[in-house]
């Protein structure tokens, strides 16, 4: 059940602007596949177009962080913001990137612990030490 | 302002089981800074140790991941949790462990892009391809 | 699944307080239609009142703000409390009340701005500029 | 810094409604200081009266659940929804009403540890039992 | 569908560290049932083993607060942060250590009203007040 | 207190990429006033161009929503977020864009409602129904 219809291969080919993302993502990713998200994302083409050039200039450009840590870090925000949608695609992309067992259960590791101190931090309010200014005009 | 008092190091000295703890924060950093997360834990005795046994085992132990990653996560995850003291006690951790003003530029992006899409599919409610399961029997 | 039974329409024939409730229910709407909602909360006939008329008070009542912007601030807030079945009945009434397809994608777009925003202001803890502030005295 | 003026007493001594809450919430409380929230809120006279009803329906009334009880609820969902003036507000609440250091630890530790389970249940997407239905038909 | 494998009792009578924490959990809670929570953790029999001695230190150890206490507050850490596992599986233990419908629906209006008030404080931003600072050094 | 460093006009004038920004703000808003938030982002010129032009794409270009409601919807996400500084800017630039007390105080109202029983509906689980679905192929 969802708030869109997805739009399937056969009503893409009949609006230019979503052919050409479906186009697109197929060639950058390598692969037939199309997933849901950008099916529901296909009803405003602009829309489409927008998410998806950020997610490559993002994700898939060349930069310092590696795939893998990305699509990690990208896992670690999804499931404090309870995406269930993204948690699994993005967990399925970190495996497709070679993400191992133990990293999955190291990933798991940090996300429960910072969960944990984050609610200990907000319950105890505690006062961010002067030391930890990054901000500061001196650096 | 905050809802415990932050134990003090004179304190400290009084109550073994906390000077304990916080000689081994200085030992295992390297540095003779207790930051007031553990001095607000630190009311609880018990609570302070397994806290920060946890976190020696998550973030300090050797793993698969290497500890700026670990720390970059960390941010990720209490960015999305809205902890003002954990964003900025990790960010001064992931800059003591070597994070560069590039790294720290793509960690933001795609913390701003996962948020952006984490909203844009709970708001469609996206339904999961079940090319994502990833916990079928099978594989 | 639920952690609360749904009430029917039988069983709140034989609780006054829960018929008179879902009776209301159908005369504002002008719609024999009695969500699932109001079925579990109807569990607990006080709250499920204190509820109902809140509703009605805020989302019902003539205002300033029209029904259908109303309905889409709605929209907003659940999507960002991640509440799947919230997101879901008031997209419904959103398109009940008229929402275009333009609007519908608009309202994303705000959405998921405003999220990835959030999480960037959040994560660079950047602090608020004295010209924001809409509450001193001297206004 | 805030986004709304807070009505001082002077203020609310030339507004009739505003001024009758401000009484009540003294008589109530069996104290002359009225919080910020109150001033804040007291801006829309209309939905200063119905939220102080609501407060006083759930928080002060005799129930089921002493008041203590209640007070660590409104912590625990205050400090996951990231509430910083609500864990000040409703903490001070809970010592007022005799929370002891050792409860406060227990509270803390199982606001922890549940943030902890959240997190890790949502990352791993974990399928609900069966057995855990307790909306069924038949109960 | 999850985004590990579930780890049935056939395949933890395979892996002694896994088999040990199901007895004891099996043990403890005196029921032959291991929820899926636990089967999911399994991946990583060392996490598995830390989260379960957390979680019986905090929810089965003797303490200051009764055992229903810690499920309701469990509840509304697990509704606040959108964990729909947790909700369904702490309500049903909650029930199972009794929890009366007039007790449930108390918690459900706590934490209705919690949500509401702590985002007109966020929407509000209202300041603390300094009344409410219980972490002052002369307390 | 920050994380990163706020760029002044001095240092923005030495960085051609920043500075083009800057004036297009300027330019923009028809206010000599550039906030904190893009002193912050201007630590990456690349991100900041990006965030700004999506901004320009979805806050100013004339649309079907007008600029207040827009402002508006940003408030709810923003406060269900817990973004301090978000909430803060948008409320002075709905105040700019003639937000009215009763507007706002609708407004706090919708927040407030939706939170509530955004949290009751996640607590009880409720299924949602057949009735709210907007994706079906048939429509």
């Amino acid at each position: 059940m969802s708030t869109v219809r997805l739009i399937s291969d056969e009503e893409a080919e009949t609006i230019p602007a979503v052919r050409e993302v479906f186009d697109d993502i197929r060639k950058t990713r390598k692969s037939d596949f199309v997933n849901n998200f950008w099916r529901g994302l296909a009803n405003d083409p602009v829309r489409l177009k927008a998410i998806w050039q950020q997610l490559k200039e993002v994700m898939v450009a060349e930069g310092s962080l590696d795939p893998l840590t990305k699509e990690m870090l990208y896992i670690a925000v999804s499931t404090a913001n309870g995406c269930s949608y993204c948690v699994h695609s993005h967990a399925a992309a970190a495996r497709a990137k070679g993400m191992t067992d133990q990293q999955y259960g190291e990933l798991l590791a940090v996300i429960g612990l910072a969960a944990q101190t984050n609610h200990l931090a907000n319950a105890m309010q505690i006062p961010v030490d002067p030391e930890f200014d990054l901000g500061r005009q001196d650096r």
